[in-house]
């Protein structure tokens, strides 16, 4: 097997896939760029047109979903423990979270983010608080599956708990903490203590200081 | 198996989820909702807390995002030509046009369609408009991927191209289309143009009509 590149900046949503790189074992070579690599480092441009990160290059093939990119390292060589396989039980409920964790969660921080933080000169901040609203009442899908639950799927960690995990984490990173439920606190305290969470954290934080 | 149940109203994304069906020869019970069913069915909210369409109920299981559901009908019962397989040619880019679908290409139609449409008179159609953008510059992907291609994975249509679709057919429906290079335009031609495209359509448009 050829060894992926992964194209990320710290601590956006190419955490998910540094992290599932950890978790899988997959050894990667993990090239932080600044933020934002658009601007910053425009030669990534040739790499990524949408000027998107993460990227993970694996050969020929080429992700920019961060949530697809979790999901393939667990499964390029094959289905592993980390991703469930069509008739295993929760193989639905496992594919519904992994596409639920961008789709719904997190876009509608990313629209918070833009008009109520990076943009909020622009005079449309109130729009980006209605999303904000918006996120948190989207949040009662995870919280009423994680009733009695440790994990999302399968009474085991999953690329769906990596993939939810990551929305909780930027929720608290951009002040949106608030709206979130404590069960849901908890869930994510869980997921980020875990020692493969840990070690991607501080290889995108060495990446990013080296810089 | 048991026969599943999809739950959805006409024309939203959940056209993916009742094309699909078609396309894999699964038999579902499908049940058009009035729009917006938060409202004007709202019952609906025992079944789905969220209140979003479409919801698929298959047994036990239940998912609520439509690229999911899409990708589910064509694997539920092991892999179908109309998904690709780990270990199989085009798997990686398969992963993430599928994910990319609602996470890139379909949530910023959304945020146009609610500032710019449903809630214009609030002030922020600017910013939906904003989003218009945004969505039209994120086809680059897309559009340099079908180049010298009749579909996006493996040289044969795939659930890729059912949830990539759907977000082609939503721009149009939305006024989107003006920004929309001539080579997509000319790819959804292609993909409405299928008898199971055409028959889930009028399915839908039948369940509309019967309310």
């Amino acid at each position: 097997m050829t060894k992926p590149v992964l194209h990320t900046c710290a601590r956006s949503r190419g955490l998910r896939a540094t992290w599932a790189a950890e978790e899988a074992g997959v050894d990667i070579d993990l090239r932080i760029l600044p933020f934002p690599p658009r601007y910053l480092a425009p030669e990534y441009l040739d790499l990524n047109p949408l000027g998107t990160v993460p990227l993970l290059v694996d050969g020929a093939t080429r992700l920019t979903e961060s949530c697809a990119i979790a999901h393939y390292l667990a499964t390029r060589e094959g289905y592993t423990p980390l991703a469930i396989a069509p008739g295993e039980e929760d193989y639905g409920a496992y594919l519904d979270y992994t596409y639920h964790a961008d789709a719904t969660i997190t876009f509608p921080q990313t629209v918070y983010m833009r008009f109520a933080i990076f943009e909020k000169d622009k005079g449309w901040a109130e729009a980006g608080h209605a999303y904000a609203k918006w996120f948190h009442k989207r949040l009662v899908k995870v919280e009423q599956r994680l009733e009695g639950r440790e994990f999302l799927c399968a009474d085991r960690f999953t690329v769906a708990d990596i993939c939810i995990g990551y929305a909780l984490v930027l929720a608290q990173s951009v002040g949106l903490d608030e709206g979130v439920p404590q069960s849901l606190k908890d869930y994510r305290a869980r997921l980020t203590a875990r020692p493969s969470y840990q070690r991607a954290f501080t290889r995108e934080e060495e990446g990013r200081k080296a810089l």
